[in-house]
C-alpha cells in the first residue's frame, strides 16, 4: 500500500496492503492464540490518513457495485466506514449496541453473543435508516467469529435491501466466521486475513 | 456554512453554521424539553461530507493552537472526531466506556454519570496514547450535563498533557454543563448552541 493520501487509489489494481500488515507486525499486540490488539492505529487510536486508504482499499474492491449506503455497528468499526462513506459520498449508518433488548417497533434489530464480553447483546438499527431499496455495504474492523456481521446482515435481510458484501480490515480467518458467511454467498474481502496467532506470532494468509 | 467540501474553509472566517442549524431545524427531534435527536445526520445515519464540514470548521476555530491530537469518546463523537483528525493530520484517540470498573493500571480513567442510562460508567484511555508533551483537542457530539466532557477534562489533567479546548457540535446551553467547565478555564466552542427545546421548539443562542 504505497498510494499516498492526495493520490488517486482508483487508478491502481487491488493493492497487496502490505503498510497495514507491517503496522500489525510492528504494532499489534499478540495477547494470545486468539486475540490481537491493534489499539495504536485502529481500536483506541485511529491514524486518519492511513485509515483513509483502507476504507479507499474496501471502495475500490466494491467499485462495480452501486453501494448507496455503509453499515457497520458501534464503535471501532465508524472510522473506516466513516472513510469509505466520504470517499463514495453515501450515508453511513452505525447499528447501535445495547444490552437491555430493545422492544421499540420501529427497529430492525438481531442478537448476537459478543466472546469477548461474554454476554449476548442487541444490536439494531432504526427503520428509517434502512430501506429496501438500498445497495449496502458491510464494513468493520475486525472479523473472528463473525457474529458482529452475521447480526448486520441479518438486520440487511430483514429490510429486504441488498446486500454488496462486507470490506473488513482484520479478519482472524482462522476462527472461521468469515467461512460460514462466504457459505452462504456474502462476498468478504479483508484487507488483511490472518491464518494464525500461534505462539504470539501473526501469520498472513498468502 | 456555504462552503463547499472542496473549498478551503481556512480561507474564511468561522461560518454561521446555517447549515447545521437548519438540519437541526428539519431533521432534529425534540422528544421532550430537554432531549433532542438528530439520528439522520450524527447519531445513527452520518453524512460524511457533511461531517466533514463540522469538523473543518472546530478546527478552522482553533486554529492559532498547535494541536497535534484529537480526543473523543466512543460512539458517536468518533466521526467528528476523525474528520478534524483528518484535517490536522494527527491521531484521534477514543477513550472507551466500561461498565465494570477497570482495575488496569495502564489505564487513565474516569467515572461519568449517563443522565440518559441512569447509570455510572468509566471511560478510559491507555496510557500508551497520551502523554504530558501532547496539545489535545477534545471533540464531541453533544454537550448537555457535561459529564462526558468533565470525565475527558479529567483523564487529561491525569495524563498532564495541555488541553487546548473542546469543540462541540451541539450544546444543549440550558443543561449548563458547558457553563462549569467554562468557569473552570476550558475553552468551548460549540457550532450549535441551543438556548432551549421547550414546546418542542428548537431555540437557538443567538
Amino acid at each position: 500500500m504505497t498510494v499516498k493520501k492526495d493520490e488517486n487509489i482508483f487508478k491502481g489494481v487491488v493493492h497487496n496492503m502490505d503498510a497495514l500488515k507491517e503496522k500489525i507486525l510492528n504494532e499489534g499486540k499478540v495477547l494470545s492464540d486468539k486475540i490481537l490488539k491493534v489499539d495504536s492505529f485502529l481500536n483506541h487510536q485511529i491514524e486518519p490518513s492511513f485509515a483513509l486508504q483502507l476504507g479507499q482499499e474496501i471502495v475500490y474492491r466494491f467499485r462495480e457495485e452501486n453501494i448507496n449506503k455503509i453499515l457497520t455497528v458501534e464503535a471501532s468499526g465508524i472510522a473506516v466506514a466513516f472513510t469509505a462513506g466520504l470517499e463514495l459520498n453515501v450515508p453511513v449508518v452505525f447499528a447501535k449496541k445495547n444490552r437491555a433488548s430493545t422492544s421499540d417497533f420501529n427497529v430492525l434489530k438481531s442478537s448476537i453473543y459478543s466472546f469477548t464480553k461474554r454476554e449476548s447483546i442487541d444490536i439494531y438499527v432504526n427503520k428509517n435508516y434502512l430501506h429496501k431499496e438500498d445497495n449496502i455495504l458491510l464494513i468493520d474492523d475486525f472479523l473472528a467469529h463473525g457474529e458482529a456481521l452475521k447480526g448486520l446482515v441479518n438486520i440487511i435481510r430483514q429490510s429486504q435491501a441488498n446486500l454488496v458484501g462486507a470490506g473488513i480490515v482484520i479478519e482472524k480467518v482462522f476462527q472461521q466466521g468469515g467461512r460460514a458467511l462466504r457459505d452462504e454467498g456474502v462476498r468478504i474481502e479483508s484487507l488483511a486475513p490472518v491464518a494464525s496467532l500461534a505462539g504470539g506470532k501473526v501469520i498472513f494468509c498468502t
